[in-house]
């Protein structure tokens, strides 16, 4: 059938080459956080739209899904989910009679958005979170752990891959918001959600949103003093003691950023700063506040955020406390590999090309092909029997660097160096590093 | 935030044991496809509406897509994709001049239909497929090659998972379409559509069908003649030319259809049956058609389906050829994982809970746990400092096998068997069987 081809702004799908690299990167994340225990869950695409729409400023976003001929009894209209803590939230208040608390889970799966399509915003978007949530209650030390667990992931994928170095600011909202109690500031949440546009208009545009929402210019002061500390060490404490702000929730806060602080500090030196003007937008944090950026890809902006939450979900007889992080997956990698900077060294997961002669020869390309693949080798056989040469470009565009001739007791050709040399289908093994595809950076 | 709980119909969540066994299957498709060289894709899960809505039947299953607040100037509306078919015809036709043919890719991926919820029908749910297109032209000898794959990976999830073997029912479109047009049949692809139903509505439902379509008594004999000829050797041949109908393309097909048959039985004997009432209801078909069922869960129906399209796509310039075959993830394992006959030995991929005697003595815990994962051992520490017996039955309620005691120096006990023994964190390993859930099938 002809069809229309209509690439959609905001879905962005990937070449093959640039599918491995993204492959490579879930595979690596799901194999850290397995490590340490998180048990995968997926959840449904969908949630009612009900759920989806409580939560302010998103709501917009939301993309309704509907039976193009829905019935008369069909339930309520459905939305895709925005983010996967929304519906984690939902999965463990269906499932918390069968679950077992603290509960440990990973979860790597699309969310949509109908924001305006721009640079580094995508409709359709990977996200890969991990979360612990406790029934009732759940010890501050696992605040650090998630914290720990996305940097040694994300270090992973700096020494294995080649993506930068991540750095990551954490804060406290109990910090944040003892000292705004503590300036007798009325609704600090209002204050939090005008204080998180810091980086987007600066502070004398906050200054201006605080003193519209009633907040006296003493105050506006004060929390711009606080939202301007900055620290990789415990100085940030006496900075926040000079402002002379004294109230029992902000010391609470300062003991919890404190202990998070050096956790990072012993496991990952350098890679933590205390920054008081991270807040998260979103109201339900109610403790640590993490987001991390890649420095070297700054205009990425905040690649993984997350945070501490006392009550995401409640039914009444429990709440589940917990603690997460967010790696968004589509928005760190889909720049460079749409642009071609992060690649793979073939197409195709194939290390081998099996030749083939003739078509009455097939068989035994086949059988050569079979007894590769017996270790592990992934290979083809060629498609068709044409001259060698052409059989070699085949392999050459693809990126494959074995051809391999002649049945079982055969030959088998480096097509990168020429070099060949006579090999047996049912011992030979490619070195390492020719095994699987490579992921590779191109500077620019 | 208090949430209503809304389980929907049709949307499968699986708990994490459940999962585990989801994931360990999606790993061995895409472990066998990769083996065969086959790449990965992803397409984005909407297209265009009017792209989705071309297929007859199934235009009223798909769901549309809208932002809740979409402007003036948005696109036309989208639609999830209820199959992998339709995105990747589409990809290739968008990324024709960057792909190299023939391009194999496997393509793991949900998929929507709002079907009414039943039995066995799911409207969200995972497929698997593989495809090889080549540009014009495509050789036939790739056919006999996605069967033989989807079958080796089928014989996979067979031995390592215990789901039941795959049956193979093979025939061609072409052998039907000449039989049919040598009867002198006007339209031969309604009749396909109308023989398709065989197996829900019986011999003479379709025969009074046919005849409703103005086929007159002897061709809708000749045409049921055929259809009731089944086997697993070549006898199929003799008992079709039984018939006494001539044609060419009839021959063709004959010819395809045995050397398929004798592809699949020089690899894995036994595992195909031609079965010439297999027509597949979609128009594209052009050849070769495949439909596998798991004859131990019977009641599951057709898990996989596939078969040869000449022109699935086209530009203009190039067609674009090629096989396929879908295997129904979602389809073959919720019923088994939503019922708990098939599961996993833990809930967790921890293999060992670190326990913790103090809090004092946490670091010492987590230093045991980070060389454990250095040697690829999921394992945790335990979230509290509680009585030993009581971090012991937070392991044995997940399903974790082994408990460490008493810091790099120290202890593991086996809760299963109660034993323990001294052990070094930097040297131990547990029996290759525990270190990852093994998955199990429970007998009903």
């Amino acid at each position: 059938m002809a069809q229309r081809i209509a690439p959609l702004s905001g879905f962005p799908e990937y070449l093959p080459a640039a599918r491995i690299v993204e492959l490579r990167v879930i595979d690596t994340l799901r194999e850290t956080f397995e490590l340490h225990g998180f048990a995968s869950i997926q959840t449904r695409s969908v949630e009612p739209l009900e759920q989806l729409s409580r939560k302010g400023e998103i709501t917009k976003e939301v993309y309704a899904v509907r039976r193009l001929h829905a019935d008369e009894g069909d339930a309520g209209t459905l939305g895709l989910h925005f983010d996967l803590t929304v519906p984690f939230a939902r999965y463990v208040l269906e499932n918390s009679g069968k679950l077992n608390f603290p509960f440990r889970r990973y979860q790597i799966q699309p969310a949509w958005r109908g924001e305006r399509p721009q640079e580094g915003r995508y409709r359709e978007f990977w996200q890969a979170d991990i979360d612990i949530v406790g029934e009732d209650a759940l010890a501050a030390h696992h605040d650090a752990e998630v914290v720990l667990v996305m940097l040694e992931a994300l270090g992973r994928l700096h020494d294995q891959f080649g993506i930068p170095d991540a750095l990551m600011r954490i804060n406290n909202r109990k910090l944040i918001q003892g000292f705004y109690e503590g300036l007798g500031v009325a609704d600090p949440l209002a204050v939090i959600q005008v204080v998180d546009k810091l980086d987007k208009i600066g502070p004398s545009a906050v200054g201006e949103l605080l003193a519209g929402q009633g907040v006296a210019a003493d105050v506006v002061t004060q929390i711009l003093a606080l939202a301007s500390i900055s620290s990789t060490s415990d100085s940030f404490i006496d900075e926040v003691r000079a402002l002379g702000v004294t109230n029992d929730l902000l010391e609470i806060g300062l003991v919890e950023l404190s202990a998070l602080l050096a956790a990072v500090n012993a496991q990952f030196p350098g890679r933590a700063v205390v920054d008081l003007k991270i807040a998260r937008g979103l109201d339900y944090y109610t403790g640590s506040v993490f987001e991390v950026e890649l420095p070297q890809w700054r205009s990425l902006g905040t690649v993984s955020a997350g945070g501490r939450y006392d009550a995401l979900a409640s039914d009444g007889r429990h709440t589940y406390p917990g603690v997460g992080i967010s790696f968004g997956v589509t928005r760190s990698l889909a720049p460079q590999l749409l642009a071609g900077n992060l690649s793979a060294t073939r197409s195709t997961p194939s290390a081998v090309l099996v030749a083939v002669d003739d078509e009455e020869s097939r068989a035994s390309a086949n059988a050569v092909a079979a007894s590769l693949r017996t270790r592990g080798i992934p290979c083809e056989v060629s498609p068709n029997s044409s001259a060698y040469g052409k059989q070699i470009k085949y392999a050459d565009r693809r990126g494959i660097p074995y051809v391999w001739f002649g049945g079982p007791q055969g030959q088998v050709k480096d097509i990168r160096t020429g070099s060949q040399a006579d090999a047996q289908a049912s011992e030979w093994t490619p070195p390492t590093e020719d095994l699987l595809p490579r992921v590779i950076v191109i500077e620019a």
